[in-house]
């Protein structure tokens, strides 16, 4: 019998407009990793993801909040680099607290799912 | 400028082990499906997979659970049909409960983006 332990939890949050997703687990992952390594390019590999799909999820968000979340950043050290407004700072930071949030708030019923698991 | 109100927010939980989502948003749909026209088949139809697809994902359920959530119904006039087990009920049940906490949960969160949305 598996140990319980083994499962877990994952109260994903999706911002979406129609079939597109604005904001959710792998846009929130991919910000992170910008504000971590100050590169496009470097956290589309972080992610196993192209840069041009990494782009492509940037310039939807960009798109649909009322200022980028992300911008380049040209010339000196930071040639090619790239970071996040402070509006992209806290859209990220405001994603982990609404996942935080509804996981505790999940705790009760998964406590009970728990005891259905093998 | 778009409305905010295009927007949606979807906590959509999912209980994994390792990479297995062993209950989530489609398995749960699935539950409901079946629950509702009492067939794999039709359940399946519904929700525009095949009757193997939804086979495997029940399975994928059954195992994980100690008791199985979905049994195939033989004989009479339900022959060829399926149907919840009290423990897939109740599995379906706290899954509803868990996502609309959640989501109430991320209300004060969501405000907060809505006003960063375009």
């Amino acid at each position: 019998m598996t140990s319980p332990s083994a499962y877990s939890l994952r109260p994903r949050i999706r911002v979406t407009r129609g079939d597109v997703v604005i904001i959710g687990p792998g846009k929130a992952d991919l910000l992170e990793a910008i504000a971590q390594t100050g590169s496009i390019r470097s956290a589309a590999e972080a992610m196993s993801m192209s840069y041009m799909r990494a782009w492509s999820l940037i310039r939807t968000m960009n798109a649909s909040f009322r200022e980028p979340l992300v911008e380049k950043t040209r010339g000196g050290a930071m040639k090619g680099g790239a970071t996040l407004t402070p509006t992209g700072e806290k859209v990220l930071r405001i994603y982990h607290e609404m996942d935080e949030t509804s996981l505790k708030a999940a705790g009760p019923g998964w406590k009970k799912l728990r005891a259905l698991l093998k």
